[in-house]
């Protein structure tokens, strides 16, 4: 499985504020994680998804449109993916118990 | 106040497991905060830190220089930073809060 | 026409050096140029693309598997994408004269 | 020698064009690359800078406060940092260059 970090800049927009964007963009997250396809969680900075590779570029490509359907002329995506095959719980949940793990061993 | 989303991605590590580096730059994090520097959390993906701007690109350098020190070669290190000035309550929690308010809002 | 700004990082590799990974990234972006999909050019960063957005995340998702087909067990890419549909010359070459203009009325 | 390509983006600028920001951004490292502290390249999408890493760290905060100079509220800035210590070319020209000498060899 793999994870997408994502944020969806629009350009031009008349004014600093962006969440309604970012609350549009959570609505077709929402539609796609009803539908089984994706696990999705919004954090302060971005939006972070995970699920199989062809679905999340997808998905990706959707959530980049959203602006576009509301005006905006130009939009700046920043996409970071962590894929990782030799691990099967490799997972939003799974990567941040890890690191815990890490930390208490370390005590 | 700024706030920075941080990766630090040893490379050349041997093996696809990163999550021992992750847990010694959350042990400068934790000194930091306690420092009263900055706050900051842990996503499944990347750092959040949110603090004075100037402060926060001596915690990033910081935080680069951690597999270094444990022997890695070459670090590649991805930073967001998200500046806003109009706006006292820009903040890690204030943007979760705004995006909450606007998706409440739409129904 | 959108433009994709690409870095894809394989973890685990035991040495620093990433180029020949690099290399072979090139052979795909070659022929897919060379069917007309999409220009590229390399930089000491990253690699640009210019083309359709649809096209772009075919081509980033197979560039993406390289290293993967390689051994690799982790791969971790960081994709930038600029989309501006307002300006017919929206490429990587209008983009430098743009500023290259700005520059020399401002003298 | 440290590398770092960054973006510096605008938000609430009432219009998609950033390319004054960004040549106002290419005097500062102008004079900053003139002083003889950092070599700088501008690509269509980002601009890349070779130096020492506290420099660059410095050259990069006094980026991201042009566009608040010039009125704008809010900045995304992201950065991309390449850093190795294992090799003494480790400089924008070394590294299209590795890139070359594998593509030859594979020929």
């Amino acid at each position: 499985m793999a994870i997408a970090d994502i944020t969806i800049i629009p350009i031009g927009t008349e004014t600093p504020s962006v969440s309604s964007y970012v609350a549009d963009i959570q609505k077709v997250l929402e539609k796609r994680a009803s539908e089984g396809d994706i696990n999705y969680i919004l954090t302060p900075m971005s939006t972070l998804i995970e699920g199989d590779l062809t679905v999340l570029f997808q998905v990706i490509q959707e959530l980049h449109e959203v602006p576009f359907t509301k005006g905006v002329q130009r939009v700046a995506t920043n996409i970071r993916i962590d894929d990782r095959r030799d691990k099967a719980d490799h997972t939003m949940e799974g990567k941040l118990e890890s690191v815990q793990n890490k930390m208490n061993n370390a005590v």
